[in-house]
């Protein structure tokens, strides 16, 4: 492994609680190379998994955060201008397609077509990166494989994948998790009580049943996190959950009434 | 032919198994160097057949995968910027009309109108590329031709190509292949018996009637391929459906009922 | 006539069949060097007219295609980075208004304003290609003359030509040849039988009294040469037939019946 | 006059009738170096009176067709790249602002908001144009004015000049000139006799009475030179009519058909 | 005061006519270094006025006519390519602010949003300017004085400045000035008599009881003065107040009627 | 601290009047690094929280003001031509995770998706900044925190935070302050009197509750400022609210009568 590719390593095992067979779905998904498509609402560990199987099975992991405004050239390279003409620069997925990195291409669909185009090459049974600027043709490092994220929430008619993009990948479902093991990862996220983590959990819970009532989205594992650590740096829990859990997400009264009822419930 | 070429070139035969008289309807078009187009939905073989044509013609394949913000100078070339001043780089489509390649726009109705018109002059009687920003009339290789692929499901106003583009191709149809040969071509690219993937193209086959009824696209070969693939690497059919038939392609919780129903008619 | 424009003249005579007067009259509009404007719809032989009186002429011809991502850049020229700074291209306008070249503007309509305003000052008394950029005024060569082709079926609210535009051209009406003249068109073309050419000429009629009622528009001339071309080397004339006539220019089945039904009248 | 703008000088006396008072008025605004609005529709000789007056005066004229892909920098200039690092190059309008030129903006309500907006420290008190870019405030030569041209049948919501924009010129109306007098020009620019100029500019009377009843625009002077000048070199005045006064500005059966009837009544 | 910044002072007093007391107020503000907002219609004297307080203060005066295609760097400043690589040019507002001019940008809300966010932090207490493409942060000069224009005539939903904008300025309203000053002002502006400039200010009375009666605007002071430096150069008071006052406002029949009676009744 | 850090630290105390606990959440939150968001209306005090923040955590601070037009290399950093070929310049947002400084992006709102995407790495446990261009990967320094601010009146459909970024930050709601606190810091700021103060809170209080009956927003205590130092610097009361609170936020005659007669009931 080389310079440009080891900063992407993973060095330390990320914290990850597994919640049903996804490790080894996964597992079994790469030793095919299968593109994988992992969907869920937003802040529910779908970074933090990748970037645990990347270290289980000892890839680099090169993440992409898309937006509308990204072209293909952002993933794909591009010529610079040097002291001797132009260099060309590989970009990320051509980085992780060269080297054999898992790329990761997070919330896929807020990017333009040409980036989900991009890729289909890269998804069939080719495994090439065409660089047509250059005039290169990358076949794909056998340790390359492609994966990116979905927030069904997001569909729209607007902005949605295209099928013969979804079409050709595998997808694995992730949502919050349980009760208790959601008590768990917040507890051992920020050090607080397990007693305290749970109360945390608890206020999500309601939240996220007022979700497509009023709230957009529910209260995620995240921001359970953001609210244990200030606890435990002394904040009282009120204020933290106030400042961590409510505020954050809504503006509408009424809303901001029922949550900080919620979290008096429990505080 | 020449290093720029070369890496184009089909090394392999491609698996490709024929349906009816496409091939030999093919070669009588290549013979009098027609353009073609290839309709059809998403997933069903065409690139693979075209690949297995450049293979049995002997001829390099350039493959573009065409999307909206692909502009002319993608296709066509640009000056780059060298040590000594600017250099041309040929684009696919200057490099296939030169050297004589099949040039496959893949999906060419995401193109945008330049795109679309720039491959005018090469499917009439002329056969010329203007490299309008270089000052050159390229006279096209006598091997060149031009092929474009189409899916009918994505027609609409807003995109459709021209009728004076479409004028200049002659079309043949593609469609999912019979139940007997799709169940070949799964078994023969996976590895799984006839039995497995028999039942495979019958999930598909009920999928399929479900398309327009809350399905925008039926399950492709390529899904049912992903599926056999991680059967035969060992996970349990109903996982490796729901990962691969299922879940990529639906969030509605009635369809996926509906299609994770169909997977356990048969596995 | 120099390197830069030999390229452009038209070596062999290009097979034109006359239907009318449109020769002479052509000839009369560029003996005081009128601007033309070719009238007609797609695939009717606009293009092999201007390139036939090119021939007849003696002048170099340069086509460009017109779209709607081309700039005034594109017509007219542009700064090049070289070794030794910037080098001035000319365009193809500004190469045929320098050298004298029949310039044709291949469906103008398609172009944005800034294309057909820049031809403005080359079609009015004064005859000059003002090249902002450079801080040039060509004064167009005597031999220079701007022919622009224009599909009335393509006319619409959105995209139109400007009168003021309009006002610049002389105009001829072209359309599809009567029977005997198309079929001996296309029996010249792809050396098909009288018979045969005959058979493909009325299947065109049959379809181009469609237009308007399914079909955006009928089977051109170029079409009729495809499906001769194939059954000239052998592929039977109702498979020559669906793939060049009817499959490219509808996907309806009721139309697709309606035009497989006309094929096997004839055949 | 320097190498510049020697070739904006007008060398020959451009033909201009004279109508009413327009060239004393012209000259009295000259004399104040009023910038001027000449307001008509298109082809009535705006163009060319504006030509006779600056030889008249004996200043260069700067010619710029606007359209709304033009640029505050293709009026103003920009930098170029040189062997020796950037250079400036001043636009046409700065050229005349410079070297004391007239600067005629021919169309300018096509023109985005940046062309126009531009102009205006050049139309009150100040007369300086600012190269922001440059970081340099021209001060206009003493010989300098702006004109502008506008077709009040243009006008539109979306496209019409800022009021602000408009109380900066003094306006001249211009419209087809009397039976007489547009008889006189005809048979001047086109050395056909008085009687047959005479029967164009009749045909040209009713077609600009259905002007709003089906015809955008009437029919120009500019077109009875173009159909003069194909009479005069031979061609029949009926297929002369049809191909420069006809064809170009309706492909409406009934309006042909008018059109036509009012051709064949005077020829 | 450098070379820079000594092409912006202003040489000569400029002739402005007080109102009430704008003097006063503006010098107060000025005192403060409070960013000023000059709101009222076009051609009322608002430009004159901050021309006239900058002789007054004694400062140099960058004027910019904001218009919807001005970037933030247009105001900021750009890296340009030289000789020796890139060189930082400063934008009117950089040298406004580094060398302590006044900067005048006229009708502001024609501007995009980068332009007006861009002096957000130069009119708060931090009075600053952060070349983010530079990585500078130019602390503005003492003197410096940020000025904008703004003509509540075009507010609209879609163009008006922002809250957060418009509460960073005091503001100072503009009118047309009484019959009296008006006169004195058109009669030192044009040196015509006294009673002819009464008669012309009584035209543009009438003409701006007509505003939003058929009138977008009335007629401006500097309408006026154009009319009368015509009559004072010999042209007939009719033929100058249609040149000036009337043709260049309107093309409607009635409206222009109504505005050659009113000229009629005074002349 | 370097060279290119340092200009961004905040050298004096700015002056800032706590109005409840934000200092101390402020600080909990700093402690844990959590990324923060500033919630209240324009003109409030968030921006000099956020300035007095980073006086007391004594770590530099960076501001960026948003907009519409502002890309995400404008906060990441671009290449740029050098002597000796390309150089990167960090952007304020890599300057501010590089160096460990406070970066605060205002009216975050504005931007596009890009520039909100931008900023997730840098917002979740990972704390990176990609720089895909240079490939590279900062590691933000442990001193780096990001703020934002935002102001929930200008919440829209169209524009508004992804809840994928607004659940990456905790919240303080800002508001303007009660009257004695506001008295006293308009009286700090201007040195007017606690008597004239109060009276501008007063007027300022009448206009708050106006909001949403015909006026955008209320006045802020910015704009009590202004008013205060005018009349410190001897404007009349009368004048200087004119001046400093009504004109800049109405044109309407009688939301400004009724602002008027708030004013004269004061002073």
């Amino acid at each position: 492994m080389n310079d440009v590719i080891s900063q992407y390593s993973v060095k330390e095992q990320p914290y990850y609680r597994s919640v049903t067979d996804e490790v080894a779905l996964y597992e079994a998904a790469y030793s095919v190379r299968m593109p994988m498509m992992l969907k869920g609402p937003t802040g529910c560990g779908k970074t933090r998994f990748v970037e645990y199987m990347a270290w289980k099975l000892g890839k680099p992991l090169i993440t992409v955060a898309c937006n509308e405004d990204m072209t293909a050239s952002d993933l794909v390279g591009r010529f610079l201008l040097d002291a001797s003409g132009t260099r060309w620069q590989d970009g990320p997925l051509a980085i992780a397609a060269r080297h054999g990195a898992i790329c990761y291409l997070d919330e896929v669909v807020e990017a333009r077509q040409d980036t989900t185009v991009v890729i289909h090459p890269l998804t069939d049974a080719r495994r090439v990166l065409p660089l047509e600027k250059k005039g290169e043709l990358i076949q794909a490092h056998p340790d390359f494989q492609l994966v990116i994220s979905y927030n069904p929430g997001y569909q729209s008619l607007m902005k949605d994948l295209k099928q013969s993009t979804k079409q050709r990948f595998g997808a694995l479902d992730f949502n919050y998790p349980d009760h208790e093991i959601e008590t768990e990862i917040v507890s051992h996220e920020t050090r607080v009580s397990q007693d305290v983590a749970s109360k945390l959990v608890s206020i999500a819970e309601r939240a996220r049943n007022l979700k497509g009532h009023g709230l957009d989205e529910g209260i995620s594992t995240r921001m359970l996190i953001y609210a244990g650590s200030l606890i435990a740096s002394g904040v009282d829990p009120m204020s933290a959950c106030r400042m961590t859990l409510v505020r954050p997400i809504t503006d509408d009264p009424d809303m901001r009434d029922a949550l900080d009822a919620a979290v008096s419930t429990f505080f």
